[in-house]
């Protein structure tokens, strides 16, 4: 049975939620995820379900769902998997909208697992309620505060508010991206780990993601898809609005088949997945940290009209390591106009080489960066700029900063910045991503980000060429 | 003139020093630099000069190098390059060692900058002097504190004494990585930014680094080299003691041409200098991280003695992209013997999947990795291990990173280690590292890390089967 995506809502932003096996010890999953709720920054209500239990954290404790004496929206499910299609159909008889099915032991398993997950299939198949899982850790909503992550919060730190939304079939892996991204003051909109999908897969997701407002840019790591034809179908819809990017895992013969041992399903061919994807303008992650990377560049960057790139530096090693990055992906060096150069030769020291790279030399100092900046922006034959800054160097003020995000306020054009280094140049870092540019650690890292908007660029430009040649028939 | 290694000896251990353009101004390169000196770690004498000033922080200035009234072992040029010639004739008049011009405007310029590099290697020709630069920032020495980089502290931090020696040809992107390496806490023994050569060059370093007992591993920064038959030579016979990383920049012809410009020399072919790294064994470094992702490597673990390596992980996510990365490059996924799936079938719960990669699954505790990670480290069909950690579940203590620690130490088995987040994983991260576990954020750079240990070990048992051949002729 096909549901609407509305159907999704409760995962997200419930007003009343039930956490089956809420338990006082503080190691278990269901303590962790009942607390998780206690958050101020929660506004539903909230009620611990445990037989053996009176109350917890003084909140009144119930034996089972049904003895609820409210509507609950929402139900996360803790306990040991040989009781869950009991607790399911409680779910059911309750009229419970959502449930999230913690619990592993199922599909992932063969024999017994196998045969529990069957259950719940056919527990919920005429029934009204959505379920994600088994196997998974269920959503994290930046917005409502909605957190089913079993993680301790010093464990695994939860990301601000913020217009990426990460779905991810690996609970373990996603949970230690949020982490990663909440230490680097990246922001979130909806997580949710989908697990062993006996009802909500990744597509449901998608088409949920397409029309939420918070949500600027889709990122997915997965291992194989519920459904590759439908998959291609709604991702060539919603990338016209929002892009797509996927971590796919197991792509390789050996990948596979530890993948089918992670999550109980086979991948399929890689080569499939590489021609779908380009087809359907899904951009690919090869490793971790492409995700996050090229996410950060799409949420805040305008797409690249065409690949013709300059790049800005105050050191010209970094100018040089840009430059084979750059040439060996899908752009080119921008040549820039006579007008241009002759505009640096005029207004910079005579030392400043302004062929491109522009290599504005290490005692370059903020004001030498605006000129440029907005010299090679100004520049018709220059779509996008790499900006790397050497924050070492004494003569850079913290304040190009400020000119590196005004210059890409005025000109539009994407911008990519890299500052290397640790300590100040860290604080750096986190300055730029605060006033909304990308900001990468190394300089490969900052042209791989640029080709992500090159490429997005470049297929939403093939799509509308495509359109208007079939309205000018 | 040929000169010998011992000859280089002032540059890191330098009894007296003299700083020529020290000024009282704090922006002036000059200043920081004889600052540094003051520190007193620095065991050596000062002398600061310039003929404006009486004394600077307390200590007396004198007008010329001529003027100090005692042997100077290295002398630090920050003034002008129009009156550097004639600091340098003083300089070999004065019978001083060794001398660091830091000073641009050289043959990195074209008319003038030429004719007066050609002028300073007129002067040092005959001479009794070793001299570094122009256009660099010389020398960090971690042990003796011997340190001319113009950077002050607070912007570029210092590394604490290791194993690790790095010779780079830019100085900005030099400083920069050491600057990110004390960020890490990775330990460094001695750097040096070489810039023009118009002496000493990179060939000269890595025979001085040869013999330095504190350098375990050499990496380096090039753009091209001073004379690549010679590189080879003398790396050939290097590896075979420590490991050889370099970051060959300008390595595609739009690269090579931004290189020339910056430092005024040619790049040669990628093709020649890849199959000449490969010949040489030196390991080759294609990104930025690469460079001490390899040497944290190389300087705490032993080279692999074959590419059959088994991965160990909590989180099955991370075991299915570490799989894939592992079998794209030089390595095998090891086939556990009989014997070992036996005892880890006997030893661990029924859900954990024993074959290759371990997936120990989220609720693994410290004990269990021991139990596994002790297993195929004792197989014989195992050559390394990669063991990746979540450190956001709660099951797992901080106490695994002595497991992992004693375990390396007791079957001497080659370990790269993935702690994969923020927060508390950085923390334990930094942990590992201190106890000299090469340990990453992401699962691909652990998987490169491994690769370079067995890429040397497989160099260096070529290499020994070879000799070996020819003795039994």
């Amino acid at each position: 049975m096909r549901k609407g995506n509305a159907s999704l809502k409760p995962f997200f932003e419930p007003r009343a939620v039930a956490v089956v096996g809420a338990s006082r010890k503080s190691y278990k999953p269901g303590h962790v995820i009942f607390t998780n709720f206690l958050q101020p920054e929660f506004k539903g209500k909230i009620y611990p379900i445990n037989p053996k239990t009176k109350q917890i954290a003084g909140v009144k404790c119930y034996p089972t769902i049904g003895d609820v004496p409210e509507d609950i929206d929402l139900v996360i499910i803790a306990v040991p998997a040989r009781v869950v299609s009991q607790v399911m159909r409680e779910c059911v008889d309750k009229g419970v909208k959502a449930a999230i099915i913690i619990s592993g032991g199922f599909g992932e398993m063969k024999g017994e697992g196998k045969k529990r997950e069957n259950e719940i299939r056919e527990i919920i198949k005429d029934a009204n309620i959505r379920v994600i899982g088994p196997n998974c850790i269920g959503t994290y909503d930046a917005y409502t505060q909605t957190d089913t992550l079993f993680y301790p919060r010093h464990r695994l730190a939860r990301p601000p508010k913020g217009s990426i939304s990460f779905i991810s079939q690996s609970g373990a892996y996603g949970g230690a991206v949020l982490d990663w991204a909440a230490s680097q003051g990246i922001g979130i909109s909806k997580f949710v780990s989908y697990g062993n999908m006996v009802d909500v897969n990744e597509i449901d997701m998608l088409e949920y993601l397409e029309s939420d407002p918070t949500t600027r840019v889709i990122i997915v790591y997965m291992e194989q898809t519920a459904n590759g034809r439908r998959l291609i179908e709604i991702a060539k819809r919603i990338v016209q609005k929002k892009p797509i990017i996927i971590l796919k895992a197991g792509s390789t013969v050996a990948g596979a088949h530890a993948a089918s041992s992670h999550t109980g399903a086979l991948a399929g061919s890689d080569a499939a997945y590489r021609a779908a994807f380009n087809q359907a303008g899904i951009i690919r992650a090869n490793i971790s940290d492409e995700l996050f990377d090229f996410a950060l560049a799409l949420c805040s960057q305008s797409p690249a009209k065409n690949n013709r790139i300059a790049i800005l530096t105050n050191g010209g090693g970094l100018g040089v390591m840009a430059t084979d990055e750059l040439v060996r992906r899908e752009m080119r060096m921008a040549e820039l106009s006579p007008r241009t150069i002759r505009a640096l030769r005029q207004k910079l020291p005579s030392r400043v080489s302004v062929a491109n790279p522009i290599d504005l030399t290490g005692d370059a100092d903020t004001n030498r960066y605006k000129i440029a900046l907005e010299s090679i922006l100004r520049d018709r034959n220059v779509d996008g700029a790499i900006v790397m800054v050497l924050f070492q160097l004494p003569a850079i003020e913290p304040g190009v900063v400020d000119v590196i995000a005004e210059a890409n306020e005025k000109y539009g054009k994407p911008i990519t910045v890299c500052a290397f280094g640790g300590g100040f140049a860290e604080s750096c870092r986190k300055i730029l991503k605060l006033k909304g540019l990308p900001c990468y650690s190394t300089p490969d890292r900052a042209v791989k980000a640029m080709e992500c908007l090159v490429r997005y660029g470049n297929y939403l430009k093939r799509k509308k060429n495509r359109w208007s040649r079939l309205i000018h028939r």
